[in-house]
């Protein structure tokens, strides 16, 4: 591909891309003109010559991703957006960071049409491409698509120095090479510049060794040369079975008189004096912002008509090997209409444990259901599968040799599978992730991005208090179930025993966001038939039991429900009136009317009692100014859980007294 | 160094360690005894013939440091320091893993002596041990320590794949290849074996390739040959200018008969038949447990008395220094009580800014000051330090070329950031660390250990609400404060106004364990000077006016207090009798008497209003059953921050008109 023009109307095109960056920056006196300017030279060749899409249906399904890892250079894709004619105006460009417009700060996924990945945080924009590598090559061997219809699909990224020297780029580029992703095209903005001043200041690691050393293709190259960018993605279009990243040498800032190759150009305007000088420099009229002249748009229009006929001949190839392959298209449509069954809720309800077990081992029961019946579905560890019962056992291993598998070993890396998995997400799949829940606190940051980004994913974290005893406070996780409450859109949810797990799963597989499930370690009781025949997770909390004129609310989730349910047995045996509650998502009960609130939660009951096994923060919401909260608000320590249970005071006994004597 | 003795003996020793691993982890049912057994050759000859220490002074000065990054394999650690004098029997051997225990099954710093740093979640030993490095050589450096009496001080680590894979890794590492430092030797267990099976199902980097793209010395060996051992820490102990990575194969489980090799010696106990059978083909009686044969016990004894004999002559070098050099004794005894001034607080309220600025702003004054008053403070940002205002202007940088500064340019790499600041904080220093508030998600695990290990540190989270305006929703955090004081052992503080910042500050210094500021970005109202003059910080929370018989409570916490002030005086324009309550700490203000509570929040005003832009969970317990939260619970959006003030209902009149509603 590539449209042939002369040297001269490139370079105006470039600068044009350029120009429209500091305008922008300018305009909202607020932003980063340094880093679009300097590497329009890259990104205009990679989109004008090479990048597949379709600007009117920004959703083809065989278009190659652009990711702006270095997110804050943020006018660099709007700019191209407009250029490229997504439905990005330069009325548009000119609202740049301002309250509704379709060009936030950062590239936000979902809200501007053309942004593949919200990005901003550094590094996760890198990290969640090379889980998009996985997804494309993953859909593709799973429809057995011929070879040569996805060969030519890629995902280019461009980031800078800070996404290169974040803890994330290391997890998710050496897990790219393990896996052979040469679908992968990096491209790194070499500037030597950083916020703080030179990269010298603390940056001076060999980028080119160590990415070899993940098993990539490296390429060197002048990256202000057109001609030299040109060759190197068509070296790195061509490799059989590595990633590559192409560093390329810029000027931060590029053509501004004064201020390019300096950290002054990297986070604020030129300044109008310093703007007018670059535009005169490049030949562009000083008076004049915003401007794309005529033969630019030309230029650009005939590239993108270019692209949109091998959009349409590809559709044609694809639909041809689609009508040919029933099974392809039905597994087609299954994956990307996520797919679930109306029954789903009592075919994993049918695949509760007989026996009782804990809430990590109900769920890995689940899992197998649902690998079975949800194609979509796809996931991993980090490195704790056998602990985090999250190995789909028919549904094979996603490697080298085999695209088509759908368990990942993502290794010692939780924040990289996080950010890969968000990438899953953004391409076809509902992806979960597995760790130690104390361990999720790594994943924080991709967290986050789910949820900004409303990705659908279900995040299986295990071992979910100071029930792993053993391993002591490092394993023990306290405050975990905050942090998953004060993330707006994500849903935590705590089951008590293998049905409210298996009513847990349906909710994280029908929902539109990410979904937190907290299991166990250790084993859980069952609840009895009639208590499961009510039982209504999707509300977030539920009457249990219930006595006449109850005098107490006991409000318990994930394992210390059980301790209410006895607790509650020991008080009725003392005379008492009591209703138990399980409770195992606030953000689910928040969601409820007012009346099912009331009727769960009714006010004229004051004597309401928590117990949790976390940090109590929060719960004062439910239990009200003269309830009590049974948590746990220090680090835990390494003995049996038995014995840590007793000592915490999460024994059925220990809670019946501690009842009692708030009661009395 | 070094203790002559035959190589049978030594073997046994070496055999004594894995057999007292593979027993502590048998009694207990629990624990991981394959690292142990794989990777004692290289830590019994470490501790016998380089490690220098005094079993006696687990303080000692001039003491090395061991970090066991691989935490999980804690019985080495452990067995070791039995064998090596340490105040550890063989019962608490036997006790590995139980409540109260000296044993637990990670090793804790400030729990067993001898134990230098809290680990198990991987990756944070290594990073914290290059701060251990940096402070080790800062401290000699800034003390003009003659330079022969420190270039043999080094810092020993430990790691499996598992702190090879994870992010912070790459962090840390490339930062010390980046500062030479040489005092860094890094054994990489290279046992070819995680949890989920062969390391080749998700880890095939070329470990040594990447090393040396850091600038690090790479070393490969047969990790289970204490000949080779002994020339490769030889080697390292003379690298000028680089850290050294000594690359060991070994085997995991090693002597296991049939579990040697496989991922199944990893995390859990041998069994007592396949027990036996190890002990039988190392020549040890079977039947015996927690053995150490006279002759080893005898040659440790050997080996403890030279290093005590080493030590007491480097004592005597280094004392004899100190009496010649009483600048840096003074100096010495300033870092190490880490002296600060009666008159603290004084001086930085008389720093406070004359106009008003933003609590970023103000933040940076009060570090020029503290920098000049508390030599134990050094500190950085990761590249973010224009913005945070946090390069301290008088104290230097800390480089490969000047050991003696006290700033850090940590790059773009926050958790590694936050890991080096624990191991800062494990030597001598008091660190600061800096970044973006929303960033503070990448750091969540290091501050996490700091909290475990109650170490001393302060965090600067600038930028700490939506009021980041431009940046949009990736850089506005919303659910950071509840992080923080969901943390157990982390003090949150978010002054309202610079003298609130001085005092907080001032807390920050005198503190003992790991204090959050949460500052702005945009400028706020200073407070009046009758205000200031009954100021208290330290207490969390204080009456900043009252009328008699006030009907309502308004609490403000940081740049939202100013929009409480305004609100009181429209409503008490309005006939309203008010009391505004500046909180500025949750954790500080719990810590108080109930009496001070009460005469702060007298629980007979019921109609109490908290205003934060944050998520608004754990607030109901100030504002009560009938209170009123106005707080932020979605993520922000792109907008000059004036703007979305308006819409989030944040400025003074959109306050107010809630207020009023709320009160009708």
């Amino acid at each position: 591909m590539g449209c042939c023009k002369n040297k001269e109307l490139v370079k105006k095109a470039i600068n044009t891309v350029r120009l429209l960056a500091a305008d922008g920056v300018q305009k909202a006196n607020s932003g980063h003109p340094g880093m679009p300017m300097g590497s329009a030279d890259y990104a205009f060749t990679l989109w004008s010559k090479f990048l597949r899409f379709d600007p009117k249906r920004p959703d083809w399904l065989g278009r190659d991703r652009f990711v702006l890892s270095a997110g804050h250079g943020s006018m660099l894709i709007y700019s191209l957006l407009h250029l490229f004619g997504y439905d990005l105006s330069l009325e548009d460009l000119k609202n740049f960071r301002q309250l509704g417009s379709k060009t936030p700060g950062h590239p936000e996924h979902g809200h501007t049409a053309g942004v593949e990945v919200t990005t901003g945080p550094l590094g996760s924009g890198l990290a969640s491409a090379v889980g998009m590598c996985i997804g494309l090559k993953q859909l593709a061997a799973r429809i057995n698509a011929p070879e040569e219809l996805f060969k030519q699909q890629k995902v280019y990224v461009i980031s800078g120095d800070g996404c290169i020297m974040e803890g994330t780029s290391h997890e998710a580029c050496a897990l790219a090479g393990h896996l052979k992703l040469n679908n992968l095209i990096f491209f790194y903005d070499d500037n030597k510049i950083t916020i703080e001043g030179s990269t010298s200041l603390a940056h001076t690691e060999d980028v080119g060794a160590r990415f070899a050393a993940y098993g990539w293709n490296v390429l060197k190259i002048n990256g202000q040369c057109p001609k030299q960018i040109e060759a190197a993605i068509t070296l790195a279009q061509g490799s059989k079975d590595k990633p590559t990243i192409i560093i390329g040498t810029t000027t931060i800032g590029y053509g501004a008189p004064t201020l390019a190759g300096t950290a002054k150009s990297h986070g604020a305007p030129l300044g109008e004096e310093e703007l007018k000088a670059t535009k005169a420099a490049f030949g562009f009229d000083p008076e004049q912002s915003f401007v794309v002249p005529e033969d630019v748009k030309a230029y650009c229009d005939e590239c993108i008509a270019k692209k949109q006929a091998d959009a349409a001949e590809w559709d044609a190839k694809f639909n041809a090997f689609l009508g040919n392959s029933p099974e392809s298209k039905a597994l087609l449509d299954a994956i990307l209409n996520k797919s679930v069954p109306a029954d789903l809720e009592a075919q994993l309800l049918a695949a509760v444990p007989a026996k009782d077990v804990a809430s990590r081992a109900s769920s890995g029961a689940m899992l197998q259901v649902i690998s079975k019946l949800v194609p979509a579905v796809v996931g991993g560890s980090a490195d704790l599968a056998p602990s985090n019962n999250t190995y789909m056992k028919e549904a094979g291993d996603f490697s080298a040799e085999n695209r088509a598998g759908r368990n990942f070993h993502f290794g010692v890396r939780e924040l990289g599978m996080g950010l890969i998995c968000n990438g899953l997400a953004l391409t076809y799949a509902l992806p979960f992730s597995a760790t130690f829940m104390v361990f999720s606190d790594y994943m924080k940051p991709a967290i986050r991005l789910a949820a900004i980004q409303k990705l659908h994913e279900v995040y299986v974290f295990t071992h979910d208090s100071y029930a792993v005893g053993e391993d002591g406070a490092t394993h023990e996780p306290i405050e975990q179930l905050a942090m998953f409450r004060s993330i707006p859109g994500v849903t935590l949810l705590r089951p008590a025993e293998a049905h409210e797990v298996a009513l847990s799963w349906a909710y994280a597989i029908r929902a539109d966001h990410p979904v937190v499930l907290s299991l166990t370690r250790q084993a859980l009781p069952n609840l009895p038939a009639d208590v499961v025949a009510k039982m209504d997770v999707s509300k977030g909390a539920y009457v249990v039991s219930s006595d006449d004129n109850f005098e107490a609310i006991l409000i318990g989730s994930g394992s210390e429900l059980d301790a209410c349910v006895k607790a509650a047995d020991a008080l009725r045996a003392q005379g008492k009136k009591i209703r138990v509650v399980s409770m195992p998502s606030w953000d689910l009960f928040e969601a409820q009317s007012a009346e099912y609130k009331e009727s769960v939660l009714p006010k004229a009951c004051a004597k309401r009692v928590a117990v949790e096994a976390a940090c109590t923060i929060g719960w004062s919401k439910y239990v009200g100014d003269n309830g009590l909260v049974i948590g746990l608000d220090h680090f835990g320590e390494s003995a049996p859980y038995k014995v840590l249970a007793d000592k915490y005071g999460f024994t059925a006994e220990k809670v019946t007294a501690a009842i009692a004597a708030y009661l009395a």
